[in-house]
C-alpha cells in the first residue's frame, strides 16, 4: 500500500468538509486530491473559497489549500481522479443531496456520506464500524439493483446516538437484550454546523430542542441494529427508545444520560463494566488507522466523562462511558460521551471507508 | 398590617443569604432588621462583611448595608428583635446547623430554612407552598414534642426537584397517579453557592455529577407528597424516581427533561395541558405577595422553556413547562424549569413564611 | 399628553426592532401601532413574522403581536398612522436604507434611526442625548435643503463608543480638553444582531476584530462633538482616538478600557470623579421618560463595572464607570460600560425621539 | 544524554504543578521522580493526593501517579534524588515560598520557579528564554553571595506579559527603541489557578480587574529587559507601560491588545512584520526540546490570533501576533497571544531549565 488512494471531499468548504480534510491530513491510506463545493466556490483555490476561514483545529493542510474547487455537479471531473469521495453536504435539500450522491456512485465512485439523505434508503448501509460492519455485505445487491458497477453508497448515522449506541450494542452482543432506552442528550454547538447556533441563543443558556434530532436518535438505531433480508435492511424489533435532545454551551462533544431496561436476562454491574472494557470489534481486529484501541473507555471517576476532558480520547474516536449505577425505574443508568464532529461525523466516515477498503469493497 | 414584621437572616453573607435580603428589599410584610453570620464577620457592618461583595442582582439595599452583623450563636440578640428568621446556612456541618436552628426555635423564633439539615426530621415540614401547605399543621405537634412555645422549624426542599415536582403534583391532584419518573436535570452553577463551581471546570463543559444531588432529588419528593400520622410525616408510596443530575454552564435556572409513567388511569395530552394551565393552589388563593399568579406556565413554543428566557417568569417564582409529548418508554415527556436561587431557594423560603403568617402560625 | 403618539418600527422583526417594541411596551408618550419589515414578512401578523421567535427579554407585547406587518416600501401606509418611525434596519445595503429613510422623511414622517446609513450625512444629526442635544437645531436646515416639511432624520451613533464618550464629554464640558484616547472594547455578541456571532466562534474564545467597528469608534465622535456651520456639521478637531475592538462571550453590555490624555489643563482624580458624579444634561433636566437619573454612575468597587452586574443600571440607560487611576503613558485610565442594545441602540433612539418631542421638533 | 535527569516538582498537586508533570511526560532530558506538596498530602500516592483530580489535559502519567508525595519542607529527601526542582507553589505567603526555595538552593538543588516570591530579588534572574538568556550569567554571583554551591534560583515572570513582551523585545533588539506601551489584556481563568475564578463571576461576564496583575505587568519587564551591574540586576529605563488587565470567560490563553510608541527611529509596518517573522533566539539556536521553532508567529488573517485557535501553536510555546496597524495615538497597534499555563507558566519554566542545562549551569 505504498501509493495513497486519491480521495475527494464533497461539500468541502463546510465545517464537516473541513473536518474531513483535517483528519485526512496525514492519513496512511487516503490522500485528499479533490475538493468540490457549491457553484459560488467553483474555480477558486480551496483556501480562498473558505468564506469563514479554516474553522477546525490546526492549520489548513498545505497541499489542500491550493486545490482548485470543483463543482459538486461535475462528476466526470471527480471520476478522473478520485477512487472514492466523502460526502459532507450540509445543504437542507435532501432530495438534491440524494441525487448528487447517486450520480457519483453511478459514475463508479464509492460514496461515504455524512448526510442524512440516504439514511433510510432500504439498501444503503448506515454504518457504525464497531456495530454493523457486516452491513457492507449489502453493497453487491445495492449495485445490482441500481446498475452501478464500482460505485456504491455507505452512510453514517446522526451524531446524537453515537455516544450511547456502542455501549448498548456491546451489552446486546454479550447476550443481554436491551429493550428500553430513555436518553437525554446534551449536545455541542458544532453539531449544528457553521454558523449553526447563534451565540445569543446559547450563552448562559440551554435549548431543550433540536429540530428533527429526537426522531433520528430514536429511529436510526433500528436500522443499525437490524438485519438484511432480500437485499434490504429490516429494522431491529423489540427496543423502545425515548430521546430528549438538548443544545448546551459546549463547543464539541455530545454527552448523554442514559437509562436502560433489559429483557428477562439482566447483567449485574460488574458484568456490564467488564463487557464494556473488553469490547472490541472489526475495526480493532483489522487495526484500521482511525480505529480507537478500545472503542469504549470506562471512566471510574465519579464525575466523568466530561466533554472538555474526554472528547478527544484516542484521536477523538473512542466513546467514554461512566457512572454506571442502578436505575430506580429501568435497570441501569450511565453517562456516555463521543466527539460529535470526529467520531460522530468525519472520523466515523473515514473509519467506514477504511473498513470498506480492508474488506475489499473498494476494488 | 401597617407595620412590617421584623425578620432576621442567618448566614446572611452567603449567596442565598444575599438573595433573601435582595428579595425582601420591598416586601410588603417583612423587613430585614437583623443579620447574623459566622464569627469572622461579627461586629462588622453588613456591607463590609461581604468578602466577595454583593453578588446577586441589583444594589445592596441601603437599610441592610449598615446593619451590624451578629454572631449566629447569639440567639438572645435575635430574639429581642426578630419575629422570625430565614436560615441560609451554607456550611457543610449539618449537625451544627441543626443545633443552631433548634436553638432559635427554642428561643421562640420561627425558622424558615434553606438548609438540608432538618429535611428528614420526621416532624419538620418540608414545604413547597403550592403542593403541601397542609403540612404546616404538624407545627403544634412539633412544638409540643420539643417543648417549644412560639418557635418552630419549616424547611424547603432541594432546588433540583422544584422544576418538575409541581407539574407532577398537579397531575396527581387531578387524579392521575404518577408512578414512574426519570428526570435529567441541567443545573445552573448558582445552585452550588459561591464560590461554588470553578470556572475552569465548567467553561465549554458539562459535569454529569453533583455530589448528593440525585439522592435528594429522588428521596425528598416522598416526604413532600406524603401524609401525617401521629405527629410525624409518612412517605408517599408507589412512586419510583430516577435522577441524572448535571451541572451546565448556566448562571441561574435549573432545567429538567422528564419522562413520566402513570398508573392505570392515563390522561391525554390535552388534559395534561389543561390541568397545568388551570392549576392554582393555596398561595394563589391567599394572594401571597411572592406567589406567582400561575404556578405553572405552559410554553407552546417548540424550544421553550429555556433558562435565559424563562427563569425570571413571574418574579422568578413560576415554573415554566413545555414540550409535552408522548414518551416511547414511559407515558409522557416534558421539559420544566425553575429559578434555583429564587423559587428554589430564598423565594421559596419567603413564600413559606408568607403562607405560615396567613395561616396564623406566626402568632 | 393624554393620548399617546402613534409610532412605527421599521425593520421590526430583527433584534433591534424587537428591542424597540420591548422598550416601548409601556412608554408614557409613544405607542407602537405600526410595524414594517422586508417583503417575506408582509401581510403576516407580527408574532408570526418572527422567524426566530421573540428573542429579547420579557414577553412579546400583546397589542403588537397581532399587528399586520407592512412593507417597508409602503410609506403611504405608514404616513396614515405614524407620527414618527424608528428605523431598525439591519440589512447590509446602506444605500437602500438611506433611500428608504429619506422616503419616510419626505412623506412627512420624522425618522429616528439606528442604522449607520446616514451617520455621515452632513446635515443629519448623530445624537447622544446627553452630549449634543443642540444638534437637533440643524433640522430646519435639513428640511429646507431637501424640501421636506415635517419629516426629518436623526440618527444615533454606533454602540461601541457609548460606554466611554459620555464620560469623556463630561470632562470636556467641564473645561478639560481630552486630546488622546486609546480604548480597548470588549463587546457583547448582541452587538452583531441576530443570528450574528456563531457560537462556535465565541465559546471559550475572544475574537480581536469586528469589521468596521474600529473605524466607527474612532470617527463618529468627531461629528458628535463637532459644531454646525452653514447648515452642516463640522468635525471636532484636536482629538486622536485609537480603538481596539474585541468580541467577547458576553450576551449584552459593551465594556471599554480607556486611557486618556489631556491638553495642558489636567484635572486631578478627585475632580474627575466629582465631574462624573455630578454630570447631568438635557434629558435629565427635561425628565425624559427613558433618561437615566444620572447619566454616569461611578462605581467605587475595585472590580466594577462588569457587564453582568452593571449593564441594566437605571433601565439599562446609564453608563457605569469605574477604576479611575493614573495612566503611565497618557494621563488617566478608567473602565466604562453601557448596554449596547438598550442605551447603545433602541433605548438611545427612543431617548432621541423623546428629546425631539420635548424640544418641539415633532410638530 | 542517555539517562534522563531526575527532577522534582514542588507544589505538585496544584494546577501549575500538574501542568509541569503533564509537560514533562515524555521529556527527552528530564524525568519527574519526586513530588512534594503541603502536609495534608504527604505520604499519599500522588494520584490520591489530587483533591480535585487531574485537571489538566490528557491522562495523569502512570509513572508519576504512584509516586509518594513528600513534604515540601523535607529538603533532604529531595536532595537525595533530584538534580533540580520546579517550584509551582500557589500559596499566598510569599515569604514562606522564598524561604522554602532558598532552602532547596542551599541544599544544592537548582530551583526553577513559577512563584512570584523571588521575582524582585536583585540577584535572581527572571527569565524569558528568548529575551534575556544572558541573565543566567548572574548565577555564580548569586551562589557566591549566599554561600550556595550547586544550587541557585531562576524565576519566570508573570503570565500576563508573555504575550506582548517578546514581540516588543524583538523590535528593540532590531534597534527600535520602544518607549511607550499601553496594553489591555484579556486573560484566561486558568491564570488564577484552581479553583480560581468562580463560575458565577465569569459566565456571561468580564471582570475588569485582577488583583496585583497590572503592577506585575508594568514592573517586571524592566528587570527582564535590564542589565547586570555588580552582581545585581539594574532595571531598564526609558519605557513607560500602562496595563489594563481583564478576566474573560476563556479557559486558556491570554490575549493582549497593544499600542506602542517608539523613540525617534520608527520602523515601517513591513519592517516590523519582517523582524517578527525572522526573530529567533538562544532556545532556537540550541534546539531546546520545548523551544518553539519560531518564537513569534505572525498571523495574516484579519481576526487572529484568537485564544481558541492559536493558544496551542507549536506545543503552546509560540507567541501568536496579528493585526499590526498604525495607532492613532502612539505609533502602532497589534494583538498578541500566549498560552498562560504552558508558555506563561510550566512550559516557560521547563524551557528555562533546558537553557540552563545546555549553558552548563546544571553542573
Amino acid at each position: 500500500m505504498k501509493k495513497k488512494i486519491p480521495v475527494g471531499v464533497l461539500g468541502a468548504t463546510g465545517m464537516v468538509g473541513q473536518q474531513y480534510i483535517n483528519l485526512l491530513r496525514d492519513h496512511p491510506w487516503f490522500e485528499v486530491v479533490y475538493v468540490a463545493a457549491s457553484p459560488s466556490s467553483v474555480g477558486k483555490k480551496y483556501k480562498d473559497a473558505l468564506k469563514n476561514g479554516w474553522i477546525v483545529a490546526g492549520e489548513l493542510p498545505v497541499h489542500v489549500a491550493d486545490l482548485t474547487v470543483h463543482d459538486v455537479a461535475d462528476v466526470d471531473a471527480a471520476a478522473k481522479v478520485c477512487k472514492l469521495v466523502f460526502s459532507a453536504f450540509e445543504m437542507p435539500d435532501k432530495e438534491a443531496i440524494r441525487k448528487t450522491e447517486d450520480s457519483y456512485a453511478a459514475a463508479g465512485i464509492p460514496v461515504f456520506s455524512n448526510a442524512s439523505a440516504h439514511r433510510h434508503t432500504p439498501d444503503v448501509p448506515m454504518l457504525i464500524a464497531e456495530i454493523n460492519p457486516h452491513h457492507l455485505s449489502i453493497i453487491p445487491a445495492q449495485q445490482k439493483a441500481r446498475g452501478w458497477k464500482q460505485g456504491f453508497i455507505v452512510v453514517k448515522p446522526n451524531c446524537s446516538l453515537q455516544s450511547y449506541l456502542t455501549p448498548v450494542y456491546a451489552l446486546m452482543q454479550a447476550g443481554y437484550d436491551v429493550q428500553k432506552i430513555i436518553v437525554t442528550t446534551m449536545q455541542a454547538v458544532s453539531g449544528a454546523g457553521y454558523p449553526g447556533v447563534a451565540s445569543l441563543d446559547i450563552i448562559d443558556n440551554v435549548v431543550p430542542y433540536i429540530g428533527g434530532e429526537e426522531e433520528k436518535t430514536e429511529f436510526e438505531p433500528y436500522k443499525i441494529l437490524g438485519g438484511i433480508k432480500g437485499g434490504k435492511f429490516t429494522p431491529h424489533k423489540g427496543m423502545a427508545i425515548s430521546a430528549h435532545c438538548n443544545r448546551v454551551p459546549v463547543s464539541d462533544g455530545h454527552l448523554a444520560c442514559v437509562s436502560i431496561g433489559f429483557g428477562k436476562k439482566k447483567p449485574d454491574e460488574k458484568t456490564i463494566r467488564s463487557i464494556w472494557k473488553k469490547f472490541t470489534a472489526e475495526p480493532q481486529r483489522l487495526r484500521l488507522p482511525l480505529a480507537p484501541k478500545q472503542p469504549i473507555l470506562y471512566r471510574e471517576e465519579a464525575n466523568r466523562p466530561q466533554p472538555k476532558h474526554d472528547r478527544d480520547a484516542d484521536k477523538a474516536m473512542a466513546v467514554s462511558v461512566g457512572r454506571l449505577r442502578p436505575c430506580n425505574v429501568l435497570d441501569y443508568r450511565f453517562v456516555a460521551l463521543s466527539h460529535n464532529t470526529v467520531r460522530g461525523a468525519a472520523g466515523g466516515g473515514i473509519l467506514n471507508a477504511e473498513l470498506a477498503l480492508k474488506k475489499g469493497y473498494l476494488g
